[in-house]
């Protein structure tokens, strides 16, 4: 096999590493102890687990430096930006502690036998278990919170399965790092090391999704990537479930009274929005809808654009679609180009923010393919009516925002709920950037920004790597501890009424 | 377009029908109707869904002479039988209605905004809103507790949803009156009539899942046409989540201690559950693992194999695919027919039941075929060792079965994970059949028994006809009540702890 190379985006220079891509029998391997270790940890109480994420926590948390060090050269994002992120991922895992030791997330049932309308019933338990070993496939953009120890592992870990993670090949120090800190982890906590897994190269990758010993498949990444491994999974002699976060325009839409009260204000919101972490987010505004007399908001915007210094992208494969998507959408009809300036500076492989505008009789599907980088079209519009057509042509997103004014002409009867139906999180007065990790949390939305019905940001993320199980009339002894009669530490239903734990 | 057919399994008479099978064009019509009600019944509260799901369980009863007496004549099924489908599909409808209002469903779930590790977070409400119109195809076995009124259809409508569904072609002219019953629910609820609609013919049913306004599938049937459906699914140019309860062998397995102590009343009872329905049910046994030295047991079983009448199968299809299976099932290498009769007596469609029996050596996953009606292969084991080997071989079920004794000698410290592996429901001491529809059902498994981590059966069911929303920083009024300040009348999580509604 080859060994792998890394690239620092700062100055282009590539680096061999000391590590081979891994084998097909290398992957079974690990793959094999991945179903051992889950059958090592299956018994253990939800403390134990509770346990290991925090011990996962503090691990992460005391290799910051190291962390953020191999991070820096592979992503070129601030130390500042990748200082936050371990936190966020460090809170990642705290948070899912938490949620592992309040219990919820188990969805326990108890029906006891009974009669019913139907006749004699017999005695019911139900809970989520684990589903088994899962492949984790990370992002670029996110070497930490969405990469080796992101979301889809933690809470895959939290929710009691082993973890097979595909280092990204962007930041495969980075992601071996990472790797080795939660291995420490593992061993200070007494887990098996099979709980845990990490594959290097886009062949073992494929073979992660078709190993039957593999349960689930969390992926991040681009719309291609992620249909090309989900018609793996399904085309598997046993599909598995494959959940993948894959492309979002996130549109934002400015009422005329928010752009008069507070044009300048939003345009600067609006373009930190877009510009952040070099527009490579996926919650990025790629779409404004600009009311088309609100110029001043617009030229705040403009001046910003012709100020903005260069940001260097992650991988040359990033920037070169950026600036491909970038052309694509200049070239379609009724698109001018606010900042006038090329994409690509002198200094190579960093980009200057790109400000198109179109309006929204011109506007088509093909405006709103997503251009991952630092980028937005404004779509300028005269009335309601014209946004809730365009509204039609916007495609599935993470998040979709409204600016709006407490007493607003603009009609939201019917616009909020066109908004609802296309995305996964509708934000007011705000920017979608900068995704809260919390129990009320949602990351998804219709297609092209999701598969599934399902999260990868916040506690509810859990449920995807469980499965439910029911047991009929079980011997009490054979049972798990939470769905036994008699007092349990968790949230759970009892002859259809939910009933909360006593006082702890 | 053809004229619908209707055949009489009793003694094969097809009648034509004054039903066309649908086109593409009506398929669309429909949808669009299905979306324009989607969006009409959106708003309304809880409670009025409810009652409609109440009235439609009432329009169902009040029909149930006409609902049995078709159904009756397309199945062969007994009135007994029927008659209590049509009870079972009767509460399920009011147990829906239960749990919309109980309201737990929604998972409603706020975060106000806080100071965090992170830094200052914003206000996020979350709750589960309508995916929007679904698909249903019914199966052949149940013509209402999994056909146009059943589970799929409940969870939908319950969910807030559309249904359009398939009439299956066994059963068209009870597919009608029951869409007949629960559209006079509908008008007498006020609700629009595009919230249900009934489509025929395999055409229709391909449009259904192709087109755009579609947004789920639930699907009860054959592994084969259940995958195609799931193909052309997940081939959309969006593509959809697909709910397949498909194919389930239903291990049994009685332990030698059960076998000695209970053997007569396994016997029978075992026998039961498979010739029930003529064995035409997804949870029928269609392997029973029985110790070589429990002779008693198997002559008992034999007895009623020799002695038993014969009974109609559903369809000439499924007549067909279950002789062929015997037969295959009959030359495999070291398989003995204990039973000794053809499956076809001179009736005609009418069969009796099979059955086989083979050594737990010659044990293969060939042996684990499903034979969709009465008959089922006993594996003789010696010990705990052969049968955790031969586990492994079986295929994914909706359940497996363990008959023990109190004080047995069966280590189940690896068989029953083992168990709980392979299958979505552990049984004990009983039969799989007769699946209670309630809070703690669970009704799926790994695949081929489903093909997701959901139900089809059981309030938790309506989690597949739903999609997480959240909204950030909205202003109260723009909010559904659910997730708004102040008392609600559902559990809800806030700030991350599980709150109960003040008592009703």
């Amino acid at each position: 096999m080859k060994n792998v190379t890394t690239t620092d985006p700062r100055d282009g220079r590539t680096t061999e590493l000391e590590i081979r891509e891994t084998s097909a029998e290398e992957v079974r391997r690990l793959v094999d102890a991945a179903e051992r270790a889950a059958s090592e940890v299956r018994s253990a109480p939800r403390s134990w687990r509770a346990g290991l994420l925090r011990a996962i926590a503090d691990e992460l948390d005391a290799s910051r430096a190291e962390l953020t060090g191999a991070a820096e050269s592979e992503t070129g994002l601030t130390p500042a930006r990748l200082d936050g992120e371990v936190t966020r991922t460090v809170f990642q895992f705290r948070l899912f502690a938490e949620a592992v030791e309040e219990g919820s997330y188990l969805e326990a049932a108890i029906d006891h036998a009974a009669e019913t309308p139907t006749g004699p019933a017999p005695d019911l338990r139900r809970m989520l278990v684990p589903i088994g070993p899962v492949a984790v496939f990370g992002a670029s953009n996110f070497p930490f919170a969405f990469s080796v120890p992101g979301g889809d592992t933690a809470s895959a870990l939290a929710a009691g399965n082993p973890v097979i993670a595909k280092a990204h090949p962007a930041h495969p120090l980075t992601s071996l790092r990472a790797f080795e800190a939660m291995q420490r982890a593992l061993e200070r906590h007494g887990a098996p090391s099979g709980l845990l897994g990490l594959v290097f190269g886009q062949d073992a990758g494929a073979s992660l999704v078709t190993e039957p010993g593999v349960r689930a498949v969390g992926f991040t990444g681009s719309a291609r990537t992620g249909r090309l491994l989900m018609d793996l999974a399904s085309r598997r002699p046993a599909p598995i479930p494959f959940y993948g976060e894959l492309s979002s325009i996130n549109p934002v839409i400015v009422s005329p009274a928010a752009a008069a009260v507070r044009g300048a204000q939003i345009a600067q919101g609006l373009f930190a929005s877009v510009t952040g972490s070099a527009g490579q987010l996926c919650t990025k505004p790629g779409l404004a809808f600009i009311p088309r007399d609100a110029d001043a908001l617009v030229d705040a915007l403009v001046a910003q654009a012709r100020d903005a210094g260069a940001q260097p992208m992650l991988s040359a494969g990033i920037l070169s679609a950026f600036t491909d998507t970038r052309s694509e959408l200049e070239r379609l009809p009724g698109m001018r180009d606010l900042a006038m300036r090329p994409p690509l500076t002198s200094e190579g492989a960093h980009v200057v923010p790109g400000l198109l505008e179109i309006d929204v009789a011109d506007f088509t599907e093909a405006v709103a393919e997503e251009t991952f980088g630092p980028s937005i079209v404004l779509v300028r519009y005269g009335d309601a009516g014209e946004l809730r057509e365009a509204m039609r042509r916007v495609p599935g997103s993470l998040t979709a925002t409204l600016h709006i004014e407490q007493h607003d002409d603009l009609d939201l009867t019917d616009l909020l709920p066109d908004l609802e139906a296309l995305a996964g999180r509708v934000v007011f007065n705000g920017y979608p950037t900068g995704v809260r990790v919390a129990w009320a949390q949602h990351h998804g939305g219709p297609w092209p920004a999701t598969n599934t019905i399902h999260t990868s940001v916040g506690v509810t993320a859990m449920r995807r790597f469980l499965r439910p199980m029911a047991w009929q009339d079980a011997p009490e002894h054979l049972l798990p501890v939470e769905v036994r009669d008699g007092q349990v530490d968790l949230p759970r239903r009892v002859d259809g009424v939910l009933t909360l734990p006593a006082a702890r």
